[in-house]
């Protein structure tokens, strides 16, 4: 039958699919402590709140949550994401918003709308490896642009612009996934500038925007003319819960308009409910207060993991401080290829991100993420110390 | 500004803006009575069950259903939706299953794989708007096959496997929106053996399949044979609720495959909580007995308004009595456009969806749709005999 098959199996998943196994195998035992996945803490999930809020959705708008609403966006929800986004300095209208489901499918409708196959696209190197996923579905020619803890290649960018000409560049100015690196004013302030020398739209992905270590970032869609060329995409995931699958995009409103047909098109719109409960929690409830509380643990977790990291893999590992995010960036200080070592360290109790996968183009072996967002101080320090062990055995 | 953008606004409102605005006004005012949309009846949804399920599932599994799960869905949910599929006559295994933001996404899914830009599909005339808008994102070659409430026209499809040779065919057997047309047992043994001759996969949209008035009717994934060539969706919106935006795609494990990366590209994941409600709603109630409760309730609609018509329009619209969904198909007698009318059916209290948009190709313009099913019997026919006053006025 396979033969006959009219298509060709054309998506292959990004790690490989020994990997996956391993990852998948390790998420479903209750004895191994994860460090792949990047995961909010579910720990820190506002649980009864949003049981409160459900409860009173359901008795005074249960039929409205049941029912169908405009591709938009639940009108009320629209209201409070502009008024979260004027308090981070961005200044949007109406017109210039919609809802999704995710970050990642706001990065989805952009590419549909305007990137097509063998076009060139800008990409942080590494990056983000779902981005990558749903970038790939549109058949570009990805141009690298090197970024880590410490910055973005802006030469490397600026080459990129110039020769290759993208209409597009994706990047996480705030809040780098996977190195956890913060872009500064002085590069905001020149990312806006080459946007606008080149008239390439700049895709802000934003998700980790408010997971900040080192006092608020800006972002790079509140810099003075960046209506035009910064394309915002927002999340509640990462500061409230991933699991009602809302986020949104900013984008000028002659993208917003067709973007709405796409969306409408994609899936009709997103879900009534999820949108009304998180309307609802957001005027009964500070999402300002709970995100602190949060970051504060999140710290914690960081702390605690480069503590035992220091303790337990010096000479063995190379590592940088994230300033944002939920995860830390790195390799194999004898350059050995991190998926060999993945089946030891699941023996071992213990699993991280192969970190290839995280590269647009050439994929160096070298790299791990290891994610500290969703586990206790304790849990860390028995984590690192059973990658410690297996990283000697393997 | 807008003559610098690079891209090309290829997007375009199925209806008219003209259309879309007098709609989206009607829908805003409670003075008006819509029977456009074809939404479910919101006074018919098990709330109260609802909302004491939500209060079950924060309770128990609260951080489960604010926390990331994976792309292929809920596993509880995942096998009751087997099952579901068992008791309506499809046999099919774990491998061969998606879960989906509601039926539209699945139908995004699949057209995304399997159409590629200027290939042929087979599309019924008149068919489902939103269908047709999703399937135009992939820019395929539409090759029309008339339906209409007595049947397919089989040897148009004939012609068209024959000539176009369309790698993919959309139909709705079942429950055909907009004509609620229903294919008996033996266009559906020649529609699977069709599939298999010209090598084609058959989408059914079997949204509107419980939907029934004439007892039940086998999906096409049922028929011998059918597994390696229909593609089945299916969706809880019309038989539940569509605000937790939850459907599933039936298809085989090859395809499957490679629809998950894709799912997982385009959004990760269909909502966490929306999911696990649904799991628990279907352990906890007799979805089957709901759904009898409102299709006593549908049908007395359905019937209200076929009375309304003959009583208030009989000579000036012609319409076909719908054995299944959510609304009837009628057509101006004297040709006139249906869209010229609807701003004076508007200034009468009332609104309907012109059918032109339903057509693939060539829209005719005498059509229009009249959805019953989210109003009275008494609403329907305050709304017919406005619909009279005002096609008389117009």
């Amino acid at each position: 039958m396979a033969a006959e098959f009219p298509f060709k199996q054309w998506l292959v998943s990004s790690q490989s699919p020994a990997v996956e196994a391993l990852l998948k195998a390790a998420a479903e035992r209750d004895d191994v402590i994860s460090f792949a996945g990047g995961l909010p803490a579910d720990d820190l999930f506002p649980t009864a709140a949003m049981r409160e809020t459900l409860e009173q959705v359901m008795a005074d708008q249960g039929r409205e949550a049941l029912q169908y609403h405009w591709a938009t966006g639940y009108e009320p929800l629209r209201a409070q994401i502009l008024a979260m986004m004027r308090a981070r300095g961005i200044a949007a209208s109406d017109e210039e918003l919609l809802i999704t489901n995710g970050a990642q499918q706001a990065l989805d409708l952009l590419a549909r709308l305007l990137l097509r196959t063998g076009d060139p696209i800008g990409v942080e190197s590494p990056t983000y490896v779902a981005a990558l996923e749903v970038l790939r579905l549109q058949r570009p020619r990805m141009c690298p642009v090197a970024r880590d803890a410490a910055g973005l290649d802006f030469d490397g960018l600026r080459r990129v612009l110039t020769d290759d000409r993208p209409n597009l560049v994706y990047l996480s100015p705030a809040g780098h996934n996977p190195t956890g690196g913060v872009l500064g004013q002085d590069a905001r302030t020149e990312l806006v500038a080459l946007a606008h020398r080149h008239n390439s739209f700049f895709i802000e992905d934003d998700a980790y925007g408010k997971i900040q270590y080192n006092g608020p970032c800006p972002p790079l869609r509140a810099e003075a003319g960046s209506g035009e060329r910064v394309l915002h995409i927002g999340s509640f995931s990462k500061v409230l819960t991933p699991g009602l699958r809302v986020g949104w995009l900013i984008a000028p409103k002659l993208l917003i308009d067709q973007l709405v047909l796409l969306k409408a098109a994609a899936d009709l719109q997103t879900g009534s409910l999820s949108q009304i409960v998180l309307s609802t929690y957001l005027v009964e409830h500070d999402l300002e207060a709970h995100l602190d509380r949060c970051l504060e643990h999140y710290r914690k977790r960081r702390d605690a993991m480069l503590a035992a990291l220091e303790r337990e893999l010096t000479g063995v590992l190379r590592w940088t401080r994230p300033s944002s995010g939920f995860s830390i960036w790195a390799e194999l200080a004898d350059g050995r290829a991190s998926e060999s070592v993945l089946a030891t360290a699941l023996r071992h109790g213990v699993v991280f991100e192969p970190g290839g996968a995280f590269f647009p183009a050439d994929r160096p072996q070298q790299f791990l993420r290891l994610s500290f967002s969703n586990h206790t101080p304790a849990k860390i320090d028995e984590g690192i110390r059973r990658l410690a062990t297996a990283l000697r055995d393997a």
